[in-house]
């Protein structure tokens, strides 16, 4: 019998989430029967979807939802040996009993020098959702313009680095110092920050004089409605979070989107990775259904505090700085 | 030579267009050479998109944008021999002289008891405009709820119709008691008058108790906001207009995209008829590249003032009261 230790939303979040919302508790799990594995957590992720996603798929009392890379200790079935390691969606526990449905398998010949954490980043959900953002809602071109925000997050820093290796022009905004510097040293065309910045419209405006073909969206807010009439005709949208928002009590106004829009044809859509398709594409390897393969870009960020993955992501508050062990 | 009326735009719009921003000045048209064709017009259209189009595509003294049924009565062209009718975007003029090679031959076989002027409508760009949101932007599917605004006029009506005849559930909102009367004679199964509900958010919900899965959008600023929770998860959005807002002096604030719209993965793609292709589906005939056939669902409105078509749009001020002859 292992007792496993789990972290519950002790209360839904109101404005920015604080340590006093989480409930570290102890839960009992059963011996793993025929077909059933136990997990040990290695890495768990703290994304920011899991902000706004609380609100609508948890309950108060409930496991905080999550993705880990987690080790087989005990096994009752083949495809999941002792030792192996697994990407499991079970959420913040240190251990867990369960068969392999829900399980992906980290490949066995994942190289040493490649952290196992990038599973929950470049290599996991962040790469595969910058990757559908820009095959499969921007359907990216060479030569073409594209702006990310949030661009030194967990998957704007992936969009920016696979928009590279295509050939685009790539326009970032990030709101540290050393976070514009890290973009630049990812090869970035032209980084700034928008927090210090005089004005978002002018900066955004010299950085792409005629406008951008793709924006990949993170932020949401204000900030969209400054980018919408800089996209130029025909441009595509792939909108992945709205980050800028998450943490408000009462929802942000602006100006609606104008007539503008109709006129140039724009394509908005909203996604997650639920519908990736697979890819094979030069230049980067990239997810398959069945497994990992491992990830050649340049430049990845792995934060590790007190045996935690925290991404780079943007001005998310909820930080798992004690451990759990 | 003939002497040519042609309505110009003394000056841009301010708010609602007033009859002082349009000047009805002459032009003499030079003689057609070889290749040539002169066209008298026979039906102009005035649509919605003119307001905002006027804005970016025209200066004051152009002649006013607009596409028309005009006959042709000189001939130096084989394609076009006189007395055939063709569909021309030269704008609000009585006659004109141009090569064939903007025209769109309106077919030979056209049926006497169907109006010229549907080459406007139903079976012209507006019909395209709903056939194409239906089909590539939303993918409709049997089965599904549709939302439809400003769903009397030229669009709005037409994408009804085509819904039901593809077995969707259709609710259309109207600003009239009238339209809403006329919506239920062509079938849709729920409308109500935006105008007169007490509540947008409680007529949409009490329509569509389980959420719309496409809302072809027409009236965009505040109604699209109150649309947008109802979305189902999928939910495809084609924005075809935003009418509410094209007069507005200053633009309309409300409360931006929730993060909602990303978890439930929205499609929203602004679309004209720039993109259409060419469809052959059951039930319904449609254009193709080369000439107009004919389109056989029940209900069209057409009113002739003087000479000009008018499409049943909702809001729209722009009427030629007078006759140009």
């Amino acid at each position: 019998m292992v007792v496993s230790k789990a972290w519950t939303l002790r209360q839904h979040f109101q404005g920015f989430p604080k340590a006093s919302d989480f409930h570290l508790r102890e839960e009992t799990l059963p011996q793993p029967k025929n077909g059933q594995v136990l997990l040990e957590a290695v890495f768990l992720s703290v994304d920011p979807y899991m902000r706004p996603y609380s609100q609508t798929m948890m309950k108060e009392g409930d496991v905080m939802i999550g993705s880990q890379v987690a080790k087989v200790i005990q096994s009752y079935n083949p495809s999941f040996p002792v030792g192996c390691h697994v990407v499991s969606d079970c959420g913040w526990r240190s251990h867990w009993v369960c068969d392999g449905a829900e399980l992906t398998p980290v490949l066995p010949d994942w190289p040493q020098d490649i952290p196992l954490s990038l599973a929950l980043g470049a290599i996991g959900m962040p790469g595969l959702t910058a990757l559908y953002g820009l095959e499969e809602v921007c359907e990216i071109k060479k030569g073409e313009t594209l702006l990310v925000n949030a661009a030194a997050g967990a998957v704007g820093s992936v969009v920016g680095q696979i928009a590279k290796i295509k050939g685009c022009r790539v326009v970032g905004c990030a709101g540290t110092d050393t976070k514009v510097s890290y973009l630049k040293e990812l090869g970035f065309d032209q980084v700034f920050n928008y927090k210090t910045a005089t004005s978002l419209e002018e900066s955004l405006r010299e950085a792409a004089p005629h406008g951008y073909d793709c924006y990949f969206e993170n932020v949401g807010g204000k900030f969209s409605s400054v980018v919408m009439p800089q996209m130029r005709e025909y441009g595509r949208i792939a909108v992945c979070g709205s980050i800028s928002m998450y943490n408000d009590t009462t929802p942000q106004t602006g100006i609606l989107s104008t007539p503008q829009t109709v006129i140039l044809q724009h394509t908005v859509q909203h996604h997650t990775t639920d519908r990736y398709t697979v890819h094979t594409t030069d230049g980067y390897t990239v997810h398959t259904t069945d497994g990992y393969t491992v990830h050649t870009t340049d430049g990845y960020t792995v934060h590790t505090t007190d045996g935690y993955t925290v991404h780079t992501t943007d001005g998310y508050t909820v930080h798992t700085t004690d451990g759990y062990t």
